[in-house]
C-alpha cells in the first residue's frame, strides 16, 4: 500500500508547537577555557579571588609613605626615611601608600631623594582594581567571546559550565555507505548526519551520530529508543517520507506521538515532528537540501528556544533575476547567488533540485517565498538573507554565461585577492542578455557569427551603442567526445548528448551540422540537453551517450578520446563602466597573469595566443 | 641602569613593516571534515566521483522506456512491454529513460497500465546532476560554512587540507603562576597565553604555549630560537618594555633584529616587532589590555596577511558620553560600552586601566582615537567599533548610576530574556545626569534628600518636569563593614576606606557624619575613595582599612562583620517614554519576578516590601 499524500502543516504553526508543546531543557557541560569560546555559560561565573589580591606598583620605582613626601619641590628636595625599591607589578608593602617613578628618583647610597610630592595612592594599582574576590565576573547565557577566556584564566577559571543540547543524528537507509567509501551504483555516501552535526555543533549542540541502520523497523526503533534516552532532541535521517520503505513515522508512532507529519515548505516537505518521554523527534527528509532546509529552518529555532545563541543572519534588498512559479501552499526557499552590480544588490538563484548540494556550496544567500505566493516574476525587488557575512557578500563577482572549465580555475585563483567568483551557466546569449540588464558583471561568450567573427556581433545587436569591453580569455578547442575516436561526420551513426538550447556549444554544433548538410533530425539523443562541458563528456564517459560536443579540457579530465570540431574565441563581455570596480579589475589582471596561463597549458586544448587582448565596443 | 624611554613608531608604519617586511607564508594542515568550518581551504578541492554516479529515480515508480510510453491518455491506456519497479534513489536501468511515478500507474500481476505518456527523462536525476567526477567543488581560500562538509562527505571527501599559522606563545615573568593556581602575593596567573591562544585559535592559528620562563635572558633565548623553529610566528609575552628585568628585546637583537621597539598605541605601547629567521617576532607587553590591544591591532591584521580570514567588525556613530583627554602621539583604544537609547547609539568608555581585564568582559565595543588628537569632549560623535555582534549590540540595556551587587544579578536573570545589561558605576547623582542627558535607559538611585524622602527631590530638581517613573528596587541596608563589629561612632578611632563623591553611600555618610557632629578630618582614610561597595569591604577585608560603610550584601560576600547605620530606598528612575522598550519591560518585569526576590532574599540585607512599587513624576 502506498500512503503518499501527508497532512501538511504550515512552517509557522509547525515552529509554534515546537516551542509550545516541549519543555526544551538544554544539558550543560563542562569545557575547559580554551573550549569555551563561542559557547553560553550555563551559570554565572564568579571572581574565585580578587585581581590584584594586594596593592601593586603600577610603576617600576619606589614605594613611599606619601605623607613623608608633603612639599618636595625643585627648590626643597626630600630624602625619604622610608621607601622602597618596586618594579611595576611587585607588592606595595602595607606601610606605603604611593609609588615614585624611578626616572624622578635620585639614588645615593641606597638613599632617595626626590624633588615632587606624591599624592597617597599615586601609581598604585589597588587590590580589587580588575575584579573583587566573589564578584560577578560573567552572567549566565553569556555568549563568551575570544577575549573572554584570557580574563577567566586570571580570575582562577580553569573550566567553564556551558549549556548545550545534546543531539542524537540517526542515519537510516538501507542505500547508505559510510563517508569516505566510494558508493557502488545506488549506494549514497552517508553525509546528512555529517551535514547536521557541523551545522548543529557550531551552535553548540552536541551531537552523536548513531551506526547507520538499514531500512527496518525493529532495528530503527532499537536505535530510536537508545538515542531518545542519550539525548535531549533526536532527528532521525532519511524515511521520512510515505512511501513503501519510510518507516520514520511508523516507529515515532508506536514509540510516542506523530505531531505532524508534512511541513509546508519547500524543499523539505516530508519532515516530521514528533515527541517520544517529552523529546522532540525530528524526521528529517533525506534529499542533502530538504535536510538542510530542515536544518536551518526547524531544528536551528528549535535550538534557539533551548537556549542555544542563533546568530542573526543579515539580509539585503535585491533584484531578483528570473521568473520563477513555485506551489503557493509553501514557503519556499531558494538559495541564490548574490552580488553588489553597480549600485544595487541582484540575486540569481541556483539549481533548485532537493538533491544538488553544490546549489548550498555555490550560494551565499537565499530567498524565501512565502506561502500564498504563486511565484515572482524577474526584476522583482526582494529580501534576500545571507548565509555568509555582508563583507563576503560584497567581494561576490557575478559571472553569468557560457560554461568552461578554466572558469573555476579563475575562481580559485580570485581567491587569493578575497574576490569571490559566482558563475552561472547559462549559455551565451542568457550571458549577453545578464550583461545587458545590469545583472552580472562579465559575461563569458562565444558566439560565432555568420560573418565568422565571435560576440561582437551579438553585443552590437543586443547592446547597441553600449560601451564594451570584450577581453579574450582563449581560443579553445571544441571537439566530439568520445571512447572510440569518433568524428563529426559519424554522429549520426550513434547516440548522441546535446546541449541546451542558447549555449554557444549548441550553436556551433548546429553550424557545424548545416556546413556539413546534416539534418538534427537524423542524430539520436539531439533532443537530450546538458548544461555542462563535463556532464557532456560524463554522459559519454557512463555509457549513456558515444558522443558530444565539448572543449577538450573536459574530454581530457574524464579520459576520453577527442577529435577536434573547431577552435572558438572564448572572450569575457564587461561594461567599460566597471573596469574600475576592484572586483572587475582583479579578474582581468588574472586572466592576463602567468598562473593563470600555466593553468590553462595544463588543462589542455586552449590557445593562449590571443589571451589578454582586449576589443573595444562601440 | 634604566633604559626608559621607547621611540615609538606609528601604527600604520608598524603594520606596513609587517605587511612588506615578511614572506608570511602559511602553514597547511590536515582536519577532519567535522573540524573543518571556519578555516580555509589551503587547495582546491575536486569532487572524486560523480554524484550521483548513475541516472536515478527522483520518485518512487516505474522505470520505462519513454518511446513506449507515447500516446498514453484518459482514453486510451497503454500496457507496458518494459517497465521495472524503482523507488527514489534507486538505479534506474540503462535501457530506460524515464520514471513514471506510482500514484500515476495502474498495477494488476506485475504489468503497469498508465495514462499519460512520460516525456524523456522525466523523474529521473541524471548522474552528475550534483556535480561531475573531478570538478572543483570548492576553490582554495574559501571559509569552509557549517553547510559545506556535508556536501564534501557526499563527494568522497574525508579531509580537508587548511590554512594555518604556526604561533609560538612564550609566557615570561619570574612572577606567573599557571592558570589554575591561586597566586601568592606578588605572583600572577599566566593568562595572557590563554588569552592569545582563544583569540589567534578562533581565527585558525595553531597555537602552541611554551611553559613559562623566568626573567633569564638565557633561558628565554633558548626557548625562542625552539619557538622560531617550530612556529611561522612567535609571541614572547611580557618583559618587551624597557625595565630592568625586560629581556625580550635584548634576545630578540641577539638573535636577529629588533625592528621597532614601541608603538603609538595606548594601551599596548612597550610592543616589540622583531625578525629571527624571516620570521616576525613579536614582543607582546604584560599589561593584559596591552596584549588584547597588540594582538587585535598588530596580530590580527598580521595573520590575515598569512592568508587567514578575518571577519570584519561593524561599526555605529554613536554619541561618546564623557569627556577623555589623551597623548597626541598615540592612537588610543578605549573599550566602551554602547547601547541605543531612544534613537541614537551611546558609547560609554570603561575603565583605561591597562590591567582592568573586566573592561573587556564588559564591553561590546571599542572607540579607536586616533593620533594627532588629544581627546573628545562629552557628546562628540564618534564611529565605535562593534566587538560583538549588531544584533547583540541592540540588545544592550545601559544602567548608569549608583552599584550594588544586586544589579550584576538582574543582569544574569535578563540574559535569559536575551537583554545584555550593561551597568556603568558613577554614583547617584552621574545617574541622574546620564538620564537628563538621554544617556541611559535607567539610572539606579539612592539619594537622601533634607525632607527625608529618596530621590524624587533630585529627579525634580534636575529634570523638572519631565515624565518619569520610579521603580523600587530594594529597601537596602547600609552600614559599617569591619572585621571586629566597628559602630558608626567607633570609625575616628580606626582607619577608613571611603566612596568617591557623588556617590550615594558617600552621601549617606557625611549626612550620619553631620548628624552626630563628627568632623571629616578627624576621620583617617577620609581621603580613599573606591567606588563599590565590594571594593570597600575589600579593603577591609585586605586589612588596608578597618571600616568603611556598604550595604549588607557586601559584607556578608566576604565573610565580614556588618553593623547598621541605615536603610535606604534603591530605586531605578526611568523615562516613563522608555516602559514600551521591551529591553526597559524585561528589567521591570525581572524586578518584580519571583526569582529576582529569591536572590536578594539570599544576598541579605535588602527589605523587598516595596520591591516594584512605582512611583510617577511629575
Amino acid at each position: 500500500m502506498v500512503k503518499r499524500y501527508l497532512t501538511v502543516t504550515s512552517l509557522n504553526e509547525t515552529l509554534s508547537l515546537l516551542y509550545t508543546g516541549f519543555t526544551c531543557t538544554p544539558s550543560r557541560e563542562r569545557v575547559p577555557l580554551l573550549k569555551s569560546v563561542g559557547r553560553v555559560t550555563a551559570e554565572p561565573i564568579f571572581a574565585r579571588y580578587s585581581v590584584p589580591e594586594v596593592h601593586l606598583a603600577a610603576m617600576d620605582g619606589i614605594a613611599v609613605v606619601s605623607k613623608e613626601t608633603r612639599g618636595a619641590s625643585e627648590q626643597h628636595p626630600v630624602t625619604l626615611e622610608q621607601a622602597v625599591r618596586v618594579n611595576t607589578g611587585n607588592v606595595v608593602p602595607s606601610r606605603y601608600d604611593a609609588v615614585i617613578m624611578i626616572e624622578d628618583v635620585h639614588i645615593d647610597h641606597e638613599r632617595f631623594t626626590i624633588r615632587k610630592a606624591a599624592p597617597p595612592w599615586q601609581h598604585v594599582r589597588p587590590a580589587g582594581e580588575d575584579i573583587g574576590e566573589s564578584e560577578m565576573a560573567l552572567p549566565s547565557r553569556h555568549l563568551i567571546r575570544p577575549s573572554d577566556p584570557g580574563a577567566l584564566a586570571a580570575y582562577g577559571i580553569t573550566e567553564v559550565t556551558v549549556l548545550t543540547v545534546r543531539v542524537g543524528l540517526i542515519p537510516t537507509g538501507s542505500e547508505l555507505v559510510p563517508h569516505g567509501d566510494h558508493p557502488a551504483p545506488g549506494q549514497v555516501v552517508e553525509s546528512n548526519t555529517v551535514m547536521a552535526e557541523a551545522m548543529l555543533g557550531t551552535l553548540g549542540a552536541r551531537c552523536i551520530r548513531y551506526p547507520m541502520v538499514k531500512d527496518d523497523p525493529a532495528q530503527i526503533r532499537k536505535t530510536v529508543q537508545r538515542a531518545v534516552a542519550e539525548n535531549d532532541l533526536v532527528i532521525i535521517s532519511a524515511g521520512s517520507s510515505a512511501g513503501t520503505k519510510d518507516y520514520t513515522a511508523e516507529v515515532i508512532a508506536e514509540l510516542g506521538e506523530v505531531l505532524i507529519h508534512g511541513v509546508a515548505i519547500k524543499p523539505g516537505k516530508p519532515a516530521i515532528i514528533g515527541r517520544i518521554a517529552d523529546k522532540p523527534i525530528i524526521g528529517m527528509p533525506g534529499y542533502p537540501l530538504s535536510a538542510l532546509t530542515v536544518l536551518r529552518e526547524i531544528v536551528t529555532p528549535l535550538l534557539h528556544r533551548f537556549g542555544l545563541p542563533i546568530p542573526a543572519l543579515g539580509t539585503v534588498d535585491a533584484r531578483f533575476t528570473v521568473s520563477v512559479s513555485k506551489d503557493i501552499g509553501s514557503d519556499e526557499f531558494i538559495l541564490c547567488s548574490l552580488g553588489n552590480v553597480g549600485d544595487r544588490w541582484v540575486l540569481s538563484p541556483l539549481s533548485r533540485g532537493a538533491g544538488v548540494q553544490m546549489s548550498a556550496v555555490r550560494s551565499n544567500a537565499y530567498l524565501k517565498i512565502p506561502a500564498g505566493i504563486e511565484g515572482y516574476e524577474a526584476g522583482k525587488s526582494v529580501t534576500a538573507t545571507l548565509t555568509v557575512s555582508r563583507t563576503e557578500a560584497e567581494r561576490a563577482l557575478l559571472i553569468t554565461g557560457s560554461h568552461d572549465p578554466l572558469v573555476d580555475y579563475l575562481a580559485d585563483l580570485l581567491q587569493q585577492k578575497e574576490i569571490e567568483l559566482h558563475s552561472t551557466h547559462v549559455g551565451s546569449m542568457g550571458g549577453i542578455l545578464a550583461l545587458k540588464k545590469n545583472e552580472c558583471h562579465a559575461a563569458p561568450v562565444h558566439l560565432l557569427a555568420e560573418n565568422g567573427d565571435y560576440n561582437i556581433p551579438y553585443l552590437k545587436k543586443y547592446l547597441p551603442g553600449e560601451d564594451l569591453v570584450l577581453l579574450c580569455v582563449a581560443e579553445r578547442q571544441q571537439g566530439i567526445v568520445s571512447k572510440t575516436g569518433i568524428g563529426f561526420d559519424e554522429i549520426p551513426a550513434h547516440q548522441f548528448i546535446n546541449r541546451q538550447r542558447g549555449s554557444g556549444t549548441r550553436m556551433l554544433l548546429d553550424h557545424e551540422l548545416k556546413l556539413r548538410g546534416i539534418s538534427p533530425a537524423v542524430i539520436r539523443g539531439y533532443e537530450r540537453e546538458v548544461t555542462t562541458h563535463l556532464a557532456v563528456a560524463l554522459a559519454v564517459k557512463s555509457g549513456e551517450a558515444d558522443a558530444g560536443l565539448c572543449v577538450y579540457s573536459a574530454a581530457k579530465a574524464l579520459g576520453l578520446r577527442f577529435i577536434p570540431v573547431a577552435s572558438e574565441r572564448y572572450e569575457i563581455a564587461l561594461r567599460s563602466g566597471h573596469l574600475d570596480d576592484p572586483r572587475v579589475s582583479a579578474l582581468c589582471d588574472t586572466i592576463v597573469s602567468p598562473a593563470f596561463r600555466e593553468i590553462l597549458d595544463r588543462l589542455g586544448g586552449y590557445d593562449t595566443e590571443e589571451t589578454g587582448v582586449r576589443r573595444v565596443l562601440p
